[in-house]
């Protein structure tokens, strides 16, 4: 089969189209016919070897795929690697029912992006009616959704942050109720304007650095800042607990892996509902643009220069 | 009227007892009879000036009251400072009704310590059924309804921790499964052993220094530190974002003040749960002595010393 491997750890200049033997399915374990890969931010540290769960050589990255097991089911899947492949091998455990009514680009947004949003709003910040939300990177794959979701749910007023004019757009289109630029001079002051003078409820950032730190400022009194990625590679300020006791705010670290941990089936409660809302047309993923395999590296360079906008699929059959 | 009045700042020598006007009720305000007193810890930091809140002298030390409002009904309130005296004013809105099935003692008990440990649980680490519990300093005011509040409200293990065998045989006989020492030299160890090896999903810490940063490390995936005070005056250190991230733990800062600023009437709908659980027997106030206005400095003494248990009253007529 086709497949993008990496023989040295690196920028995107590291992934290259190779031919490589089908993977083969082991006890609980299950073969599937890629149609589309997702391709995602945390793939760009998997290349480079600087994401939270270590990497090693010779690697195949790419950690979800949608497509088809022997059985003719069709399935989407967390491979943890091996997903820039047209075949690749997924835990039974990791693999879910695709209803008909949602499309490969849905269920691959949903997967990572989707239960991301979900267990941010659900799990991390519990999000209650009415109050106001800030999410940073609105134009993401996970700020697209939750954006959206935090509307669903009841939200009072969303702010999203964006790099672009363009960006900006599509998270007002999605049910923000204003869009700023996280890069201007004095952050804070700016979400509390764009919060009509108030201090916020919750915050949604993956950004880091000084996004971060000027962000847990804007909180409101039992404020919650949910903090689920470091994009600009910024590790945000220390935060003193005594600084958090006297705002009455929190700080909430989310790494998505660790749903797995958590009792009971948090993965299918959340697909269910994420393909629920899809289904009514109330959840919609956006569209980022589709790569062929030998498009992956040029995929990688589009992230890490910010110059996408939605969720990003392969192709390996191109 | 008889008080304790505090003309300079300092330790538990500062509080005598003086003779001093009637306050009197400006509008919004209420004249209340005070039958009793609560004393608090936070006491002994407006004592010396050391709360979150600043004090300015002459102070009559002392947030809250319970007692007779000049209609007749029986309230409690929280009057800021004052009320370690005859009289006391408050704020009406910072004024509650008191059902007849609820002495003083519990009316007390409830106001600070018992919203604390409501907020602490419904909105700071939003408690599930079946999940782990620690309670630090579990025999004092906000621990012994804490423990008990999580019984009540289908918490899975509780850990509770006091300094004391007589402390943790309190813990105990009000619902905690297990009670240790937290000065064992590993705590992290420790809790995660009284849990039966698995890492802990919730943690109530008011003690600070290493007691917050070992409490934290023992946080299970999507596990909660609420850190809502710093009895020892340690400054825990300061906490990594990028750690929390790595982890999916959150902590969350909680100061009783800021619950004026939420929407709605928490306070209310506190209070009446609590007030509801006491009157059905599922929640009680553990007593922790009567004290006479002479004997202010000596409850002072005794707090600071952590020789007491429970909640600790005032009786302003001798």
């Amino acid at each position: 089969m086709r497949a993008i491997q990496i023989t040295e750890f690196g920028g995107p200049e590291v992934l290259t189209v190779t031919e490589l033997p089908d993977p083969v399915a082991g006890p609980g374990h299950l073969l599937i016919d890629v149609a589309r890969a997702g391709i995602n931010y945390a793939d760009t540290h998997q290349a480079e070897n600087s994401y939270l769960a270590e990497a090693s050589l010779p690697l195949v990255p790419g950690g979800e795929v949608v497509g088809t097991a022997p059985d003719g089911r069709r399935v989407v899947a967390l491979v943890g690697s091996g997903g820039y492949a047209e075949r690749a091998v997924a835990p039974v455990p990791l693999t879910w029912d695709v209803p008909d009514a949602i499309d490969d680009l849905t269920a691959l947004g949903m997967i990572v992006q989707g239960a991301s949003a979900w267990l941010l709003l659900r799990r991390s910040v519990h999000l209650a009616q009415g109050e106001s939300v800030v999410v940073h990177a609105a134009a993401g794959g996970v700020g697209t959704l939750a954006v959206q979701l935090a509307r669903a749910w009841g939200a009072g007023r969303i702010i999203a942050t964006a790099s672009s004019e363009a960006k900006r757009r599509l998270a007002l289109e999605l049910g923000a109720d204003a869009a700023i630029d996280p890069g201007v001079p004095d952050l804070t002051d700016a979400l509390i304007e764009a919060n009509g003078g108030r201090r916020v409820d919750v915050v949604l950032e993956m950004t880091g650095g000084t996004v971060t730190d000027q962000s847990l400022r804007a909180l409101a009194p039992f404020g919650r800042l949910a903090f689920y990625g470091m994009a600009s590679r910024q590790e945000p300020e220390p935060v003193r607990p005594a600084t958090l006791l006297s705002h009455s705010t929190t700080i909430a670290g989310m790494w998505l892996a660790h749903v797995f941990q958590l009792p009971g089936d948090v993965m299918r409660a959340a697909l269910d509902e994420l393909f629920g809302l899809a289904a009514d047309g109330r959840l919609r993923v956006v569209g980022g643009g589709e790569y062929g395999l030998a498009e992956a590296r040029r995929a990688h360079e589009d992230l890490r220069a910010r110059r996408t906008t939605g969720k990003l699929v392969l192709d390996p059959s191109r």
